[in-house]
C-alpha cells in the first residue's frame, strides 16, 4: 500500500502480488482467475457466485480462495475486484459492496466501464475475447484480452496486469468492444450454430456432424489461412438458383428462411452490383 | 477387357491401370484426378475444360495426361470418364460424346445418378465431402467419399475404386447426397460467411478476422471434439435482449436482419417451450 495525494490508500498492482476477489464463477471467470494466479499477478482470495456449487468447483481449482454465495459476505478490502457475471446481473450483485480503493474490473464485451462508476476511483475492464469451456485448459498467451481504464494511469496498471497473462494486449474503448463483440457473435456464436442445424440434420439419417469433420476443419483452416472472403464457396456464391431451391424445398419453414437470407447475403457480397 | 454376357467389350476396375479422362478442372476435379493417379487406380489419359488453361494447368499436374477445350476432341475409348463440372454445365458437355460402355462417375452432391443415363449402361456417382482449393494439397484418405453405383455390381466397383482412394466411404443414394448436402451448405458455407461478415466488421476499426483466430479455434474445437449444440454461447442462447438489441442497431439492416433470424432460431433450439 502507499498514500495518494489526497491521503487515500492506493494498493500497488506491481510489486507485491495482489489479493484479488472474483465476483461470478462461470467459463470466463474460471479461466481468468486461474490466469490471474498463473501469471502471479496475484492470489485470489475469495470467489462469489449466487451458486455456492460454482463458487465451490472454482475456489477448489485455486491457491487458497474462499467460496461465498451471499454478496454481504464478499470482503471489502481486496486489491482487484475482478466482476465477470451476465450483464444484467451486474447491478445488483455489486451494489452490495461498499466503495473502496481498489482496482475494479469487469470482463464483458458489451457493458461500458462506467457500469463500475461509484465503485472506486479505479476502474477497467478486462475483456479476453475467447469463448472458454469450464473443463477445457486454453492457453491464455495466445487469448487476446482487450483493456481499458478509466484514465491513462490506471489504463497502464492494467496493460500491466495484462501482459503478465497474454502476448497479444490492444487497447479498445467501449464503442470498439461492442463491434468486436458483434463480429464475435458473428464468427463464433453464429458459425457455431450453422454447425449445430448441420449436425441436427445429419441426425435424421442417423448421420452426425462426424461426416463433415474434414471439411470444418479445412473451411476454418482456409478462413484462418487466408480470407473467409476469398474461400467463399458453395451455390450461393455461384447464384446457382436450380440447387438453391431444391435445397429450400427439403427444409423446414424456418431453416428455409435462414437459407434464403444468407444465400442472398453471400451472392450479394461476392457479386456486387 | 473381357467380353460381357452380350458380347460387349468390359473394361474391368481392376487388375489393371484404367484409362481416366477428366471432365472438368476446378477445384474437385484437380484434387481427385491426382488422387486416382496416387492411389494407383488408374492414369488420366485426358482433361477436359472450357478454358484451356485450366485443362492445361491440371494436365500439368497429372503423369501423362493430355489437356483439350473442345468436347468433341475428348478421347472415346477410355475407361473411366469422371465428370467434375457445376451441375448446370453437365448435359451440354456430355452430350457430345458418344455411349459407350465406360464406367461413367460424376462428383456432383446435387446431381442424381440419372444425370449420366444415356452415355453408358455402368454410371455412378464419386462424390467427395470436402471443401477444395486447387493449391492447397488435401490429405484424401481422410476425406468421406459418398459413393452410388447404377447397379449392386457398379457400386462394388466403384467402392473398391474410393477404397483405394479413402479410409471413409459410404454407400448415399441420390435422396442422402442432397440431404448432407444441405448440410454441408450450413456447415460450410454460411459458417464461412458468417467468418466473412465479422471480417467486413472489423476492417471498418483497421482490424481484421486475425483477432478472432483463437476464437475461431476453439470454437470449431470444441464443435468437433463435443457436439455444437453443447457448446452454443452468446446473448442468444441466454435470450439476452438487452445486447442482442444493442447489437442489432450497430448493424446495416441487412445484417441487422441476420442477426435476428439466426438469433431467433438459436433461442428456439435452445429453449424449447
Amino acid at each position: 500500500m502507499s498514500i495518494s495525494a489526497n491521503g487515500d490508500m492506493i494498493p500497488q498492482t506491481t510489486g507485491h502480488p495482489l489479493s484479488i476477489v472474483f465476483i461470478g464463477a462461470g467459463n470466463v471467470a474460471t479461466h481468468l482467475a486461474q490466469a490471474f494466479e498463473k501469471s502471479d499477478v496475484g492470489n485470489v482470495v475469495q470467489v462469489f457466485s449466487r451458486s455456492i456449487d460454482s463458487a465451490k468447483e472454482l475456489a477448489h481449482k485455486l491457491h487458497a480462495a474462499e467460496f461465498v454465495n451471499d454478496p454481504s459476505e464478499i470482503v471489502h478490502d481486496a486489491d482487484v475486484y475482478v466482476v465477470s457475471l451476465v450483464d444484467h446481473a451486474v447491478d445488483n450483485v455489486i451494489k452490495e459492496i461498499p466503495r473502496n480503493n481498489a482496482l475494479w474490473l469487469h470482463t464483458s464485451g458489451s457493458l461500458p466501464i462506467e457500469a463500475l462508476t461509484g465503485k472506486s476511483d479505479r476502474t477497467g475492464v478486462f475483456y479476453p475475447l475467447q469463448t472458454f469451456s469450464k473443463q477445457v485448459p486454453v492457453d491464455m498467451t495466445e487469448v487476446p484480452i482487450f483493456i481499458e481504464g478509466c484514465n491513462p494511469g490506471i489504463t497502464d496498471e492494467i496493460r500491466h496486469m495484462a501482459e503478465k497473462m497474454s502476448e497479444k494486449v490492444y487497447y479498445a474503448d467501449g464503442d470498439l468492444r461492442r463491434r468486436m463483440h458483434v463480429a464475435a457473435v458473428f464468427a463464433c456464436n453464429f458459425s457455431n450454430h450453422m454447425f449445430t442445424i448441420a449436425d441436427d440434420l445429419l441426425r435424421r439419417d442417423g448421420l452426425t456432424l462426424e461426416v463433415l469433420h474434414p471439411l470444418l476443419r479445412e473451411t476454418v483452416r482456409k478462413a484462418i489461412d487466408g480470407c473467409p472472403a476469398d474461400g467463399q464457396t458453395g451455390p450461393a456464391v455461384r447464384g446457382d438458383k436450380a440447387v438453391m431451391e431444391k435445397h429450400q424445398s427439403m427444409l423446414t419453414r424456418e431453416l428455409a428462411d435462414i437459407y434464403s437470407i444468407i444465400s442472398k447475403s453471400i451472392y450479394s457480397r461476392h457479386n456486387p452490383d
